[in-house]
């Protein structure tokens, strides 16, 4: 069986890394291989502490990882600042990578790990499991169901948690030279990601941070932001972003259409790992004497037999086994849906900078 | 019995009179005594379609409505534009006044029948049926109590309802000369009034519409709006709302501050006429290894003996009687609460009016 199954490597202990270990045993065309730390004591520790298999390569440094000829896909929760250098270096080693968002501090940098991945046949997808969830896949059938939720004209996505006082002094999604998107490339990228999957991959027209929502701290990293992101043209829709490491939990997304709405408030993670909902709302009236709605919203309950990040590995690992086998070639989709979140995230960024004018796509 | 019932005329046959009518004979102190329209025929018909009691007085005008001394509070379901000539009218022969919302087509407007109802010593209510709703209440308490959702810095409101299209040709809320407002008067109004009401009264410093949320038809009556309510000082906070006769059937109100958050879906109109809820989420953390959250939202479930609209009619009947009894004076605090959400909306319309750009309070 194990030559069926797909081997990845882990490259740095970050504390997500528990999560995606787990996912790469649970999916069942996946294993770990390999992780690797900067230093071997740490991942060590790591694999110690996280009850891994005592079969699995412990590498003390990144290059060994990669070196590893039977690793056939890398995952990279690295600081974003490092993304271009380590995922270029595992494309050309042939490895396909999944990489930890937000994927890269600019589409410039996004770029050059794109292409190295197309020059080298590798497949590329980022961390984003919710896009993995059958939940997620519900929801789009029923978005697309011309009867149901109809021409969407409004799109609210919240992606919020409040951090402790340390955070904002020593994580390094607050740090310049580690993740300078701040909070646009943590919670933003799912909120960003939210509305452009629910309009199908269009990207928005004009892309404008609203003044009050916005903070920054004294390095000029953004702490919170709201934004809004128009479609001015044909299909004209308004999204509002809120994304605030001040902000206690929140992860709403409301899709509000000209026959009915979609509503979940855990989009990013569900509350609970084996089944999960949201509510529809499809056409319904008042009563005549308009004393109240005569439905209320349909809970449409989605049960999960893999949690959504071992469904994103198993999407990677199919993928890659197919470049193996049969020859395909890389799927575009994943890439693109990747390439336009950071151009809207980078287009928010902008605008922040601009003191929130408008910045046009 | 009779004596302590305080009476109501109303002024107009409007639909939503059925409603308050309604209302009038279920809260506990106040009776439905007259109506009036401006055909005798009309207000006739009226009272035998909705099964008036026979010892109602029916008149043919609105002046002998007013005149009639009996009447204590008049309620004015009367287009926008007609607002200023009734209700101080009404105030001048010492009727206390239930004006339907939106109460003027600007703030001009509504100082003049402010200042008719405070010269007349007369109480004066706009028809925001929701605040008057036991969980409306409830929600302020939790709202305001320091451990559940801390200081508020998102706010998200829509009012939205699909309208038929002849709704575009013929209703009185698209034409220039009676609720010039639009949407913004007649579905803005209550979006705009929970944001206040969530920041407890304090007013925006700066509004903005959004370009692409904004539709008007070719009178230029806006037709849906998004729009950005920007707190910007002391206690920031962003509130986003939309309103539309464009998108299908919504009445969100989310309220996401530093500890926990409100959500409900029909703030407006409840669901159901007896009881109501509204989801709180409360300090909770993610599960360690991050793959669910340890608490779902509370379900808070507010019973309420009477409508929304009848505990409207008790709190303005009951107003009026100090007033008669006690010799208090009016209430300013609705009549500010109007006022204030007034303010809102025109800095709305002025920023439609500039192409959006932001207007300063």
């Amino acid at each position: 069986m194990a030559e069926n199954l797909v081997n990845f490597g882990i490259l740095g202990c970050a504390k997500i890394a528990i999560k995606l270990a787990r996912a790469i045993n649970l999916a069942p065309n996946s294993t770990l291989h390999a992780i690797a730390s900067r230093s071997l004591e740490k991942a060590k520790q790591f694999a110690i502490q996280n009850g891994l298999s005592e079969t699995i390569k412990i590498y003390g440094s990144y290059e060994e990882l990669l070196d590893d000829p039977s690793i056939e896909v890398v995952y990279l929760p690295l600081p974003t600042s490092l993304h271009v250098q380590w995922t270029v270096l595992a494309a050309q080693k042939k490895k396909h990578v999944l990489l930890e968002k937000p994927v890269a501090l600019d589409v410039g940098d996004l770029d050059k790990i794109l292409e190295a991945c197309v020059s080298n046949g590798v497949q590329f997808l980022d961390g984003s499991m919710w896009l993995h969830h059958p939940r997620t896949m519900r929801m789009k059938e029923l978005l697309f169901d011309s009867n149901l939720v109809g021409h969407v004209d409004f799109i609210h996505s919240t992606s919020t948690a409040k951090m402790p006082p340390e955070f904002f002094e020593n994580n390094i999604r607050v740090k310049q030279d580690m993740d300078a998107l701040g909070v646009l490339g943590d919670l933003g990228w799912y909120c960003v990601g939210a509305v452009l999957w629910a309009k199908n991959y269009e990207l928005p027209n004009v892309v404008s941070a609203l003044p009050a929502g916005v903070t920054r701290n004294s390095a000029g990293i953004v702490l919170s932001c709201t934004a809004c992101l128009n479609y001015d043209q044909d299909h004209k829709t308004v999204a509002v972003i809120h994304c605030s490491f001040f902000s206690y939990t929140s992860m709403d997304l409301s899709i509000t259409g000209t026959k009915g709405s979609l509503h979940l408030k855990d989009f990013v993670i569900p509350y609970q790992e084996g089944s999960a909902f949201f509510d529809l709302a499809s056409p319904s009236t008042f009563m005549d004497d308009q004393t109240g709605w005569n439905a209320e919203t349909e809970k449409v309950v989605v049960d999960n037999e893999l949690p959504q990040e071992a469904f994103m590995v198993q999407e990677l690992a199919r993928l890659a086994q197919g470049i193996k086998k049969c020859e395909f070639r890389p799927d575009n989709r994943w890439p693109e849906i990747s390439r336009k979140t950071q151009i809207v995230v980078d287009a928010i960024k902008k605008s922040i900078d601009l003191d929130c004018k408008p910045v046009y796509l």
